[in-house]
């Protein structure tokens, strides 16, 4: 459920470490996770129509990741005002548990044409929403 | 000044927009024009032993950059404490004027062994700072 | 005409140096600036359907880049085949004129449906074609 | 032993199919795991000294890779040289085994300070050299 990518040298940089824009990438890994674990993928979401554009991306980073290092990326999912999607994430160093970096995505749900839209409610459903509200 | 890069198609997804994990590049190279227009190179600061790691990073999207649009990236920077930078961006679309994108990042300054250092003399003097504060 | 980028410490690796599948990304900045040269951008070419899509790629590294280089990218163009299109870049470091690392990549004409087509006469009038022939 | 990945939004393009330049990284990928199961990961390579830059890259694109579609990495190596190591790679899709790109990598052995050496005793056997030749 949870993803789990390994640190290319690609992924360094000069100072020896991760590359602070990779986490993005790493949260976008963690997102497909964790959808496919409610068991539909992104993919699958795009097939119908429904697209997930992020519109604020935040990260703070704690610790650095080093080449080679398998990272473990923690997602959990909770609206943010009716038609705003919020994942939240963890990235930790596979093999010693330590929290590397935390941070969020904001997303709205829009259609092929990019129109803003309410989530339909197969999204709604496999989202586990329950009820209107934030 | 300002930082000016054009999109690659390696910049783009299958959205047909730029991927939101470059930003983050992009401000980057605000960052390294910043200093550049200060007198002193980013990579001039690290022969002088001094980095300055990302500790956090944040973007709003507002609208999509497209394949070979050429971006705009304008830099403003401010102490945020006494150990720490921050720079915040806006990343706009050369063609027509419109906002993309906008941002900050906030950075810690330490020495060759990643201990955290107050900003040295040099720095400091570099960055504007006339008093402690904040 | 020739391309010119800055390298970004997002593009350099864990040995110090420039990541080597970048450069496959600098090769995109030189073929672009190839097409604007000749009067027409790769944008336009796909908005009047037509797609060139890499079939081929080879880079052969000589010397490093390093963070905060300008490097140059020369390129130039040949048929190779009569549907086949050959671009072979330079990439020199701007500082010195240093030779780093030269290469090729060869492309097909394809429609919007992938559908492999001679190159329509407006693109190989661009590209200089006098005659068949390889 | 053969290396997989997923292919992210982030690796692909407006053409909607993986970039061309992220080969090289999934290479990275495959050359890992590759060392990894010989006993010895390139990053252990590294603590003893032992760097393995790359001179030559080489990718032959077949049918395009999509966003999020398993990809397997295969990779062998042979000398190319006395002092020169030559992995060859072929990426599949892991759906339908379908082969979507091949290539290879060209690499030297160079000590810390970049001078080439020959290939160490320990990597020679790792390597499973048994005389010397081409």
């Amino acid at each position: 459920m949870d993803a789990q990518i390994r640190v290319l040298y690609g992924d360094t940089d000069a100072m020896g470490q991760a590359y602070y824009g990779n986490y993005l990438r790493w949260f976008e890994s963690g997102r497909a996770e964790w959808f496919r674990s409610c068991g539909m993928s992104y993919r699958e979401l795009e097939e119908k129509g429904v697209y997930l554009p992020v519109i604020e991306a935040h990260c703070h980073y704690r610790k650095p990741a080093f080449y080679d290092d398998i990272l473990t990326i923690t997602t959990s999912f909770r609206f943010s005002g009716p038609a705003r999607l919020r994942f939240d994430y963890e990235v930790s160093r596979h093999a010693n548990g330590d929290s590397l970096a935390n941070g969020y995505t904001v997303h709205v749900c829009v259609d092929r044409e990019r129109k803003v839209l309410k989530p339909p409610a197969f999204l709604a459903q496999l989202l586990g929403r329950t009820e209107e509200g934030d």
